[in-house]
């Protein structure tokens, strides 16, 4: 690890992983500042409660080298203590329900970071797998601003073209599209327009490149060097201060295996959506398990990237966005 | 009343009332065999359960003038003893939440009309108020085969138009539209265009003509010379099989009152979406009570209506459709 990663912080916006003392300590061991745990799918409002009180749990069970994100002076001595720390973030907005006042319980309760939807049609807008997309629905404007009232960080990364291009229109905060990859170097659904990047950008979001390896050009053939491609293909088009990481880590999740089916059904229970329940998918060699991340470091130093630019990338950009919506 | 009246099976599709035993003893003066009880709008999976047992209790307090109904056999059942038959029909799928299998859950309890969406977006597609309908979802679709496969009649009234064509053409069975007027004769988005009931009739449904005072032509100064002509626009459009009546009476609901505002909130918490909630809306002079049904009857027959006709429009059209859903 050199001595740029050490002093860094460095923030993984989303992981699903099923954590345990092995995946905090390999996190720990890697330099790794704060993740967002985003486990929540398809929960609904007492699922949400569930994922609350396991964390609790864990925490409890894990303060010697974990702690709890609630603000970004957090995160400061999340740093200095040399702990993990754990962002509340859920892939989907399921837990609210049909009532908005369940947005301000739940970040009450320490949930910072949400989706807006997960996939696939819901009361406030469309998943990137629907066929048809409508866009934010009236509900869904009521809820963008309710979200950005009680200081919870909007996520696009699964959402639709259009929901997501309305959603950035309509909130009064940026939002972020935590993991993502430009649809220009490999055209599948789950890769986003150009269009999304730069609008996200401009109004100051921050796009996480991630590390799901079917997103990438060489697919499951992907090395650390050609997530860097893709990162510094979204830097040419947004700048420095847009950019960061979303890895979509999913340890300790038995591929396949109940969860990820569970993942792949619409709502948890309908149809199967797509094959990536059961697929033998990897993420890039030299950046599979949390205590690879310095190798990411290794890699822009190499391509001669700025100290400036290579702190911004992992973690000051996460930073500066968590102040501006968290509150 | 007239013979005719009274020997016919007079069944009205939709009512949002409060029922108590006055409205039901209002309904039996008035030759009524059985009504949809409606009041399901915005309910959860637990609020759908209360509305199970709150009927329950009721017709168990007036089991000397009500009963349930569950199939076609328990309507000839209350039309022979002289009870009001209540069926359970709800205007919203919310207490079925994202859970598929809780279609069959509340089959089994006895509800066997459902309305796709009430007014706004949904998990499976699109209310009329909508300002963007993207038509069935994805999970819609399986949602409105497993309608179908547990035999819950599945009803478009409050839908989109998108919503509905999709829904009509996806559905193995015949849908209803329960209660709605023509657009053709008042151009207000809760009324339909042609093309929709054409559709719905070509599939072997159903339009039950509303008495919703601001869709017909003449608004709130509207008479049951009115209604029958909606009625008899909608005849000539798609043939007496498939026309009947669907009052949307709401007796024993304070106008304005905690319910109505609820019921014209999205979700009944977020904004409100409609002046309905507040203005005054009456129904057409002559049926403005359970009690004055046989008024309709007459003014059939003061037009020369036949026997026939007349039979099928009040409560013979609905009963084949029930029989081939609900099997």
């Amino acid at each position: 690890m050199t001595d740029l990663h050490a002093r860094s912080h460095v923030i993984d916006a989303l992981q699903c992983s099923d954590f345990n003392r092995e995946i905090l300590l390999e996190a720990q061991a890697g330099g790794v500042t704060a993740i967002s745990a985003a486990s929540v799918l398809w929960e609904n409002f007492r699922g949400g409660m569930d994922y609350v009180i396991m964390w609790k749990e864990k925490l409890r069970e894990n303060a010697d080298i974990a702690m709890p994100i609630r603000t970004v002076d957090d995160i400061h001595r999340a740093k200095a203590q040399g702990k993990v720390g754990i962002i509340f973030g859920w892939q989907n907005t399921s837990p609210v329900e049909e009532r908005l006042a369940y947005f301000e319980i739940f970040k009450d309760l320490g949930v910072n970071i949400m989706q807006l939807t997960y996939n696939t049609q819901t009361v406030f807008g469309s998943g990137y797998l629907e066929e048809n997309d409508s866009g934010l629905s009236g509900f869904g404007r009521e809820a963008v601003d309710e979200m950005g009232r009680c200081g919870i960080l909007i996520d696009l990364s699964h959402v639709g073209v259009r929901t997501s291009l309305d959603t950035i229109e309509h909130s009064d905060k940026p939002v972020a599209i935590t993991h993502c990859l430009p649809r220009a170097l490999r055209d599948v659904p789950r890769n986003k327009p150009d269009e999304v990047f730069k609008a996200c950008a401009e109004k100051g979001g921050i796009i996480g490149t991630s590390l799901f390896a079917p997103g990438l050009a060489a697919g499951n053939d992907a090395t650390v060097a050609d997530v860097i491609d893709a990162m510094e293909y979204t830097l040419d088009l947004v700048g420095e201060d847009h950019v960061a990481i979303g890895t979509d880590f999913n340890h300790n999740r038995p591929r396949p295996g109940p969860w990820l089916l569970w993942a792949n059904r619409d709502k948890g229970t309908g149809r199967t959506l797509t094959e990536f329940g059961s697929a033998k998918i990897s993420k890039p060699e030299g950046i599979r398990r949390n205590d690879e991340f310095p190798n990411l470091t290794a890699e822009m130093q190499r391509r001669g990237w700025s100290d400036a630019r290579i702190t911004k990338i992992l973690g000051g950009n996460w930073l500066r966005l968590f102040g501006q919506v968290w509150g």
